[in-house]
């Protein structure tokens, strides 16, 4: 099989990093060229120290790109959109991590979770990965809300992030002194995820999630802990069975739920560089009240593994390949 | 003022080793003797390392306990209504750390919470110190519950704590490279501390509060996280003055809703050491819920500070007296 | 006693920000003025939120300081010089804690290490605080270099520093993803400090100091581990009489060599808050070569702790008024 | 290539656990059985966590072992060498990774750092992998002390290390509220290692290694601090030609000085995960001290990844099959 020529746009932040440690070492991808306008002609291990030794790329200015297979968009937010037409013009197919087209399938973009999208990827040019805090939730309530399980106005999530999430832009939000050790409310409310993961649960329905992000002490990792409140009553055996039905043959998805050791529910350590998101539940014995736990590696399921893996899709290569990783213990 | 005699019964454990400190600095108290069992005979340095230069006491056994004038008992849950009778052979006021004496004001003992119990305080001779994060959690909903606006039924609460909330006794849990950087969901329903809260916020009322608890990477701290319903459309400055009106005159509490600035809600690394509980709330533009974010540190406001400001109060001391530590920054 | 006015030039920055938290628990210490460029007008609390309901200063701009008793001066390294002048104008008295006057007792300021210049402090109206990691260092070689028992050009130290060692101002470097859990060699050679170690252990011989900074993942706190080589054959007990001698007085230096249990050797963690050094050795059984550990909170000891320290002395007012902290355990 | 059958004698300690995640992913290899005593008849994933949806192998008890083509032995310390007649009669081949077989070739066996003994190793049936920080130590100061370029007797080595260091046998010592933050000189002097670091640098001369070692807050790593004196007046531009001429074509070690950026030294978070040994060194423009710094991840290059590379040189297999994970970034 030929390489498919892959470009990353924007390969100095978190996510295109990420991305480019994984086309590096994709079978079937041969990686053409990555961008920052910061750091152009430089190494890409100026940003990428993990990389050394394993390539001699440098970073190119965007206006440079050449044509290619693929094109994967790493740009903040807001400046991907702007220059659509440009990258339209460069590759039949774009996968971008923004969140300019998570919404209404903007300009016919797919919305990237791949669990829940698999047959539309297939058939697309234009991938949308979703945000991270939406992966995780979005994962973890999907069997519920498809199967009409739970009432629609009272779901609460909370998700614990890690500091790489905000990107690499330091600030003095971000200072190691002030931000180590932290336990930071930093969006009780109003965060922009919660879009996403309305659109993807409503089937059909309107629904309410009480949505809030709290920063703690973490580099990599959300852990979405969700409270939702059952219509019927349902036992725990239940429960798995409807897991199991909804993400039981998916790659990536690992139902823990454990009764003993010390990692009886997902926990976002042990999946730091890996493609997984790990779901657990227990059910209130006092009340309709269900908690669902899930965790995932913010860029990895939640960026550029995501992305990677709608792009094997896209390709009908393996759905695993270039992801498997299983992830560290201790860490 | 005669110097007030006190022991205390479980000096080599977390909660025990922060009352030993804060006794020792407290201008009218002597400290008479420091029980532990497997370190009798050893300097309280041993355990508490901080203390060195600043104490020579010994701990001693059990049995070997002299009268005084006030018991501080720090014994693992279970242990201390075991011996209750022999504690008050020894001494007649005891202020109680673990939880047995809690609920239904067993055997006359007041409930610690001095914000809520100050007056009952004043005229009890036994007190028993609220769980830290039973304490963290009424604190925030006091002000809501007891003005009855908020939904009696849908209350969901998560915190999020520190390892030394387990005390000292180590565990393949604790064991550091497995409790480093993790974010465990160790008690998702059914947590002791709720019926503490239940009773606390009930005002005669049956309610429910949906509880979870989450383990950081932290060592000292609470953050809760509480989204309650409120029954009319309160503006965010109703609410304020209604924090104002329950909690404005208290010592140990301070309403943190900034604007600006990094920490614009509570955040327990800047209480470590201190007896605050910083309260802030947020109102969700979107829907009925509000936020209601308070922190303390476990082991002063959630366990030795309030035992101490206890103390304060039944001897009609200045309450904040030996407890005046503002905290630290950055940490 | 009328209280001493006192102003702080610089009060945003992390060593200003700890002086005024120390200033303001300070029984003889009235805080006139805090000055901030940056933060003029806005309260103190906005930079100090540990401060909350602790005090309602507000920062005002250099130009508008008015005469004072003491100035504590806390400026970047290279600013306070320019303004000497000007300080000079406004009060008698001047603590500096910049690098600027540290060297060669410049414009007549005592270096600001009291151990080694209580009597010193006592006559002069100008000190210099010491930098941290020349602190740990000094307190832990001084009695040996002093008694010169060690060879003169072969002593190797090495300190591991915490992140708010780099003051307040962020940058890549000091982003959180990048800093967290690091354990980065800064400053293998070549270390600014390494003139003040220079010169305050040399006794008028020539002496070679081998330093080197490594920035581990912490945010207050210093460890030096000190490798000297010694002239004659000395035994632990020697040393233990010679560390005694020259240290047992000193009210914030503590010998730390347990036999037993987890806090043998000095550890930085314990002392977090507090104005102590504790000190700590081992021979080795195999050579001659002796390690000296020694442990600060650069903000205390290595700055804030230090400057009010050497104020107590100036002012003859006992030297551990405001700084009997004794630190947390467990932390 | 059939594949060659291994099973793992101590398989859930860390070492061990790591030992299973690499095997499990070696396309030479069929993992046959792993042992645990205390875990016997469990899945191997209740102390491997991160190994879920990988295997669904159980450990076994040691008498339950079958003849294999090679047994990696992860026993404790003193625990290998009983027992070595019975391994001996199960397996042609041993890898073993305690300290049982490291001095003066017990046994036959071959010291296992593979950059010093490949050689050996393709001809052995024996090979005893190195203690994690000797085999930084040792990588660091080779090309210095094989050319003979400095002072036999003056050079101090401080090793900074991690928790996982210790094992997963749980203690007071390792409890997370003591563990967390700490700087624990826990052997300044008389560290066993040391004596495989003179066996390894000594070349028939008698040399001097005064070595140390800290725990740091970190779970996986290793850095080692070496400050060496040079005999003769070497420049780095000379330093830099010494080290590519005795490392520049090793597979798994990378020189790391870098003029900019933030990562201009060894760091071992970046090596999490890898088999790495990253080598950086500094001249003092002073003195003739030259500091040598070097990186690995303790249960990668320090244990079971430099036990992979060994079995790989044994079999004429790549080098570097099964160890091409390159590490992340940020983490």
């Amino acid at each position: 099989m030929e390489k498919i020529k892959t470009s990353i746009v924007g390969g100095s932040g978190y996510a295109g990093g990420e991305l480019l440690r994984l086309l590096l070492f994709h079978p079937n991808v041969e990686v053409q060229q990555v961008t920052s306008e910061r750091f152009a002609f430089k190494l890409v291990t100026r940003t990428n120290p993990n990389l050394r030794k394993n390539t001699t790329l440098k970073f190119c200015q965007m206006d440079e790109l050449k044509s290619c297979d693929v094109l994967f968009v790493c740009l903040p937010h807001g400046s991907s959109s702007k220059r659509f037409e440009q990258f339209k013009s460069l590759a039949p197919k774009i996968i971008d991590l923004s969140a300019d087209f998570r919404l209404n399938k903007k300009d016919g973009f797919v919305y990237g979770i791949p669990e829940l999208h698999r047959e539309e990827m297939q058939k697309t040019n234009f991938v949308s990965s979703a945000g991270c805090n939406a992966t995780a939730t979005i994962l973890a309530l999907y069997p519920l809300f498809k199967n009409n399980l739970v009432d629609l106005h009272k779901t609460v999530v909370e998700v614990k992030v890690g500091s790489s999430e905000g990107g690499n832009k330091f600030s003095e939000s971000s200072h190691h002194p002030e931000r180590s050790g932290l336990v930071r409310s930093f969006m009780p409310t109003n965060h922009r995820h919660n879009k996403e993961i309305i659109q993807e649960l409503s089937f059909g329905e309107k629904i309410t999630v009480h949505f809030s992000a709290t920063a703690i002490e973490m580099v990599r990792g959300v852990l979405a802990t969700c409270h939702v409140f059952l219509n019927e009553n349902l036992e725990e055996k239940d429960i798995w069975k409807i897991y199991r039905k909804e993400h039981g043959n998916e790659p990536f998805i690992r139902i823990v739920k454990d009764r003993e050791g010390i990692y009886r529910y997902p926990e976002p350590k042990l999946l730091i560089g890996t493609n997984y998101c790990d779901i657990g539940f227990e059910k209130d014995p006092n009340s309709n009240r269900l908690v669902v736990i899930s965790a995932i590696d913010n860029l990895m399921k939640g960026a550029a593994g995501q992305a990677l893996q709608a792009f094997n899709i896209m390709h009908s290569i393996d759905e695993t390949t270039g992801l498997d990783f299983p992830g560290l213990h201790p860490i």
